[in-house]
């Protein structure tokens, strides 16, 4: 068969992330490699009874099709609880739903990104996005950052450089893949710059609830003043991924745009998913539960980062993430992570490498460490055994 | 705010069917306008028990992410229960999941349209495909229907005449909007046609089961030898459309690219929803499900078209579905469906004018009529009404 995909398809891949993860599901592998919740914190008792009180009273309904842009309750729960903490001032017809955020952050480059044009981004940047992105042939421009987030001199330079730039793409809050957070007053620069040159900014805000330390950020979106900063939330981290839940929140006219490409896209999200979720939060408190999440991953975020200091070679360095999910390895010049991935493979340990959190390529000696997922005792043995692996390196 | 969108999206707007929906939601209007199930029999009471025992059972993983292509058994049931209907021998690995066909019929697009392609789609065809494909910009070749389908001469020709065709997309059973049923025949000479010109096939095929007599038609997909038919189902039309579950069923390396896309667009489908109708399955029979289905659809269906011919000016022609949802309308030339609704809509009566089912325009005076969601009792109301509308023009 000689079959003529589209230019776009054609450059498309199975990501490093989804092979791995095919890997990483036998029992005896500890992972660090998912970007996954701990599932023993699910509510799966309170959803229980959710799911038999929605189906009891709203059961037509609910496994009937609904609105392209939403459930409305849930909308109106969501700008009431969800975006009041990221300083947010919102209502439901500020916001849609989406299939997770990642659909959301695939719409914003059907939105705005003709074939060639820029996106600028975090380097490195969430690799779930750089993949959605690349179906629309961007170029890329990678701004750097430091322990504060995106250079804001460097990000400048990126939008005076490129004209042609269709979007800014960030996540401030405990970066995939850094776990790095951006500083208030970057988030009011961006949101400044981004009015200044009349850009989307595209904030992809899923780690923003799990703040160990302290109280959540204000968004960009909160410094956002003309409608510039299209913020995505999720219920992927702060409740059930399994649901696929998420959101946009954006200016009437952008928003619209986005309910139009959902339309094509499919139609809506699941109704009897929408509604559970909005009595969920009707009934409890997500923001209870969001505390012994953080609770736990805390816990596990110091004792990585412990063992990190312990069991790695003196030389390798990581991050200091106070939420979130990841920790971000650096390793000296001239590794590859990829490489030494099948050593730790060997040695049960898992990791995703670095390298294609970089658009653009190169920087093989970096690789994500997720600590939300692994109990413990497997974090302990899990580091133990990579540090083993990299002191051959060393 | 000057908000540069792509340019895709520039060409993007609200369809008319969900403007429309907006409208027929007060519940004085008779509206035939949605293709929305009759909400009373769906499963509600075996749905509450089936998920309390996923999430008794399986709550930890119903609640988290999971696979791409989407949960196993459910592609297993699909494979045995569904496929085999249609005459497809597939297995579990064929299959992978969408968030309803809508989605596969947005992916098809993806993966094989560039900027100013053909496709070769019926005229006319399902609107919510039309504008989904309109976001990659192809041209559209219209092959014109008889009460057996597309004409097949017409189809050659269009493809002799069009070698950047990418993709054939069809809707045999019941098609939307016109209910008009494919030949067995012309099912097999369009599988070889697609082979003899190595183009690709979409069959879209959610009202296959919904067949008032005799048994379902073989799919175009169970005359493919090649692998150039992509088969779209879904659970909307015979189980749960709020779920948003529906399925591709292709060729290995056809199926791979879609996969690739859906991780890109949205990652998963609700593991939840998939894993409760994958054990509705297992524990019902959907096929029984469907049998109560027909037997109101097609009592509707009769109802409907004996109003029609009772009430409505002797001129206006109709098609005769045997199964699906929807019946297709002609006036005479030189009258406005669009314009005549205003009318209907002072009788709280909607339908949809048949104009944008036309991807290359043209065609006003047609409409669709859905007799699936209406009472029987509003039935003969509805048309009833729409008669004396309509008389005023003849």
């Amino acid at each position: 068969m000689d079959i003529r995909f589209s230019e776009r398809a054609d450059g498309l891949k199975a990501s490093e992330i989804r092979e791995l993860l095919k890997l990483t599901e036998m029992p005896e592998i500890i992972s660090f490699a998912g970007g996954l919740p701990a599932p023993e914190l699910f509510p799966v008792k309170e959803m229980e009874g959710i799911m038999q009180k929605v189906l009891e009273r709203d059961g037509k309904v609910a496994l009937q099709y609904s609105s392209t842009e939403g459930f409305k309750p849930l909308r109106e729960v969501i700008a009431k609880q969800r975006m009041t903490p990221a300083k947010v001032n919102v209502t439901a017809d500020d916001i849609a739903m989406t299939t997770g955020s990642q659909q959301g952050i695939e719409f914003s480059a059907k939105v705005f990104v003709n074939e060639g044009d820029v996106i600028i981004c975090e380097s490195p940047s969430y690799l779930g996005a750089i993949n959605a992105f690349k179906a629309y042939m961007p170029k890329f421009v990678e701004v750097p950052m430091d322990e504060h987030g995106m250079i804001m001199e460097d990000l400048e330079k990126a939008l005076k450089a490129n004209p042609n730039a269709k979007m800014i793409y960030t996540i401030p809050d405990f970066q995939n893949p850094t776990g790095i957070t951006m500083s208030d007053d970057r988030r009011k620069k961006v949101a400044e710059l981004a009015e200044e040159y009349k850009i989307p900014v595209i904030e992809d805000n899923p780690y923003g609830d799990l703040i160990f330390e302290g109280t959540r950020h204000p968004s960009i979106k909160s410094f956002d003043k003309e409608g510039w900063v299209i913020y995505l939330g999720t219920f992927s981290k702060n409740f059930c991924p399994g649901l696929r839940l998420g959101w946009i929140c954006a200016a009437p006219e952008i928003l619209e745009k986005y309910i139009v490409v959902k339309q094509g896209a499919d139609l809506q999200c699941s109704t009897l998913d929408q509604r559970a979720t909005a009595l969920f939060m009707e009934t409890y408190n997500l923001d209870e539960h969001i505390e012994s999440i953080k609770k736990v991953y805390g816990k596990r975020r110091t004792l990585m980062l412990e063992c990190l200091d312990k069991y790695f070679p003196k030389e390798v360095t990581h991050t200091n993430p106070y939420g979130g999910l990841f920790t971000w390895v650096k390793l000296k010049e001239g590794l590859d992570a990829a490489e030494i991935l099948k050593e730790a493979l060997k040695e049960n340990v898992a990791y995703v490498p670095g390298g294609s959190f970089f658009p653009n390529g190169g920087h093989p000696n970096y690789f994500r460490l997720n600590y939300s997922c692994m109990p413990e005792d497997k974090i302990v043995e899990g580091v133990k055994r990579l540090g083993t692996v990299l002191a051959k390196y060393y």
